[in-house]
């Protein structure tokens, strides 16, 4: 098992999660993720992945299309306590080189702390419909 | 407010949390979730709903509509820290009367210790493709 970074709060994972999104870049997602049975990946419209090994397909089959994206995160919620932290926002992706944003897209995201500092346990993301994001727009990326 | 019960484990709200879907019970269903601003409620398909009032709304909706549900929980994964807790289930939703069962759910379903014990803060459920369920049936409701 290669070295990974450690993560000193739930806002690094995230910031290097979706970093990891854009660029494509397969180790730095796979870092961001805890290696627990447990975390579960669900991509829009995608079946439930369960474990790091199917976890990591998934990422891989997504990358290996080679399609780079671009996101923009809007309207955050956080609930943050001691050992974990759920994040819930609004994904706008888009493909680099398009004008056009795709449909938006609702992301859970949990992140626990461990020995090793934070990391991602969940990933949850599907489909909303665009003209719902009741929530005043907040740009974070 | 009406009194609440205090649910002593994650396990004890999901359980009422299911009850009240299927009997269409606003009070109890809404006495599952806690009180946070944070709180966040997805149903699949729909529109991301933040805040007790929205997330209220929305289920007043649902249950307006009169459809009796009844739901099948598969394939469940946990984390459970000593303040959340965060599990992952398949719904099967089929509608009472009808033999055929709805397309599957994805559920992310999170809990937080407060004060007044263990509550809902969310209940993020998106529709998986049928033949996706990769994790062997475990039936739990």
């Amino acid at each position: 098992m290669s070295k990974k970074p450690i993560f000193t709060s739930p806002q690094e994972v995230e910031f290097a999660f979706y970093e990891a999104l854009e660029r494509g870049d397969l180790d730095t997602m796979m870092a961001v993720w805890s290696e627990d049975d447990e975390i579960v990946c669900v991509h829009p419209g995608g079946p439930r992945l369960t474990g790091y090994s199917l976890v990591r397909e998934g990422w891989r089959h997504i990358f290996e299309g080679g399609t780079r994206l671009k996101v923009q995160l809007l309207a955050l919620s956080t609930v943050h306590g001691p050992f974990a932290a759920v994040h819930s926002l609004v994904e706008q992706l888009g493909v680099v080189g398009e004008k056009q944003l795709a449909a938006p897209v609702v992301a859970t995201n949990v992140y626990t702390r461990g020995a090793f500092g934070w990391r991602m346990i969940v990933h949850h993301a599907s489909p909303v419909p665009p003209s719902s994001i009741g929530d005043a727009p907040h740009i974070l990326h």
